[in-house]
């Protein structure tokens, strides 16, 4: 009986797999160490090997998936399945990924950007559910995004909307790893965090903070250092913690005003901060935003972790499935 | 026979109206002053008399209507059909006015926020054709905005999708009208353009400026002055128009990272300003965006003038009508 579907997240790192029931039940998933440097045809034979093996446990084989959901990371072109190029998979350019997935599985591939498949993720059967217009921002090494409006993907006339980290918020503010100045992403992903910290106790030695014993003692900061120190009431800490909360509380005006999501998800490793940085992100949107919009939007954070991306790829799938 | 469409914008000066046939072709138009101050009874008594008269002139009756469109300002709420208030129509609150006008006139009324009925109107007749995905802004007394993803107007969760002039380019900058502070608007509509002038001339008295006679002359500046002084050559004047392009060009960096539109259509009575306007938006945006997006993208203007909101109501009756 054909009724699994396989969600794919692949990742600079891991690349994370599912496999689930035609109600996105999760039967089993693994995670595999993408060895981007192997080339994009040994990656896909990983996969296959592994969505193999999934099913074999569970005593099923490829002739029982109904569909397959893939999310990479891009820019890529969704019509023809290609990453065109990608910062973190090194070597892949224009590579026909869909294609080639699904040539190995010999099933039907849905192909997605990977932040976009989180926020499917989320929205189908996480933090985003019944909000019908979402917003999704993943802090980590950057800001990944995505948009929901009445119920659907925007993906944009080149398949690169949901770009939220890049939203600028300082004109000619601090550089960003992309080329622009004053983007979210060069303030509030969780590396621009450690580095602004980093920054301010080299630019003012005579500070006196935790944070600067950490940086003497391990050499480098991390953003799970600000917030900790932050909780335990370091006044550095503190500032530069509600620096982030403040460029996420902007970046939640600007991208109200445009599509109007009435629920605006935070994931990635960063929201183990918790309440200390989503309190103080909804502080500085109540801050910024005009007096009426202050109550209507909900921001919260992601409730499916590290399997948004698989679950959203699997879900992209059912629905593909459904609609033929 | 059932074959005329008309088109009604409801401005807080004038109400526009225009008689089209199901290719929209514009049969007949006209404009009559808003008269707010008499209350929407009356105003809704007014739009059904000259309706009637614009069909009559062509040997027609409201019989020979298929379908109505209205733009109207807002904040709106689409599905109830209701004006919630609007700054420019003084005791219009919470008016049920798809209702009054669909009674006047015996017709179904398709009903749609002013801004984005224009947007559509552009969209469907004018500079966003063929677009798919577009961002249309406004540049008047304030700026009013439009965004049409997959070739559908993007209104979010509480109808109020496209405020593109209160995007913050600018945190903790100019006062805006709306209660925030930095908004695009508060920089770059027309009102704030010579607003701008105004002020840098009232502050620096010894500067030197073209500008400055023409204030001393008229009491106040207009966007129009800006630029024609621009234009000849005064530095003030192409400081302040700069600032005005700048703002431009960042909220099209911005628009463009949220539901990337191929194409930004800007509208409104400043477009006069040519290509002094226009080139000057693109350079920003080119100084401002990643150098992958810098080509891809269209900066353009409007190309129906005042009549992108009734051609857009009509559209949209027209394409209501279809869909039944």
């Amino acid at each position: 009986m054909s009724d699994r579907y396989i969600g794919i997240d692949l990742g600079g790192t891991n690349i994370k797999i599912g496999c689930f029931d035609s109600d996105l039940n999760l039967i089993d998933k693994t995670s595999i160490p993408a060895k981007v440097d192997l080339g994009p045809e040994a990656i896909v034979e990983n996969i296959g090997m592994v969505v193999e093996e999934l099913l074999a446990q569970a005593g099923k084989s490829l002739s029982d998936v109904s569909g397959v959901g893939l999310g990479a990371p891009g820019p890529v072109d969704l019509e023809k399945g290609v990453i065109k190029f990608a910062p973190n998979l090194p070597g892949f350019k224009d590579v026909p990924l869909k294609k080639m997935v699904s040539d190995r599985l010999g099933r039907n591939v849905v192909f997605e950007n990977d932040a976009n498949a989180a926020c499917w993720g989320e929205y189908v059967k996480g933090a985003g559910r019944g909000a019908g217009d979402m917003a999704f921002f993943t802090l980590g090494t950057g800001i990944g995004g995505g948009i929901i409006n009445g119920g659907k993907l925007v993906h944009g006339f080149g398949d690169n909307a949901g770009e939220l980290g890049h939203i600028i918020i300082y004109p000619d503010g601090r550089l960003c790893g992309c080329g622009q100045r004053g983007c979210v992403e060069a303030y509030a992903s969780a590396n621009s965090t450690a580095k602004r910290a980093e920054e301010a106790i080299n630019a003012d030695k005579g500070r006196d903070s935790s944070l600067k014993l950490l940086l003497e003692k391990n050499g480098k900061l991390t953003s799970r250092d600000i917030y900790s120190q932050a909780a335990a009431g370091d006044e550095l800490a503190v500032e530069i913690a509600d620096g982030t909360a403040k460029a996420l509380g902007l970046v939640c005006v600007n991208v109200l005003h445009t599509t109007e999501p009435g629920r605006m998800v935070f994931a990635g490793g960063m929201i183990a901060a918790g309440d200390f940085l989503l309190g103080r992100i909804r502080y500085f949107f109540g801050e910024y935003i005009w007096p009426r919009k202050q109550e209507a939007v909900e921001i919260c954070f992601a409730s499916l972790g590290e399997d948004a991306g698989i679950i959203g790829a699997a879900a992209l799938a059912v629905e593909a499935e459904k609609a033929h």
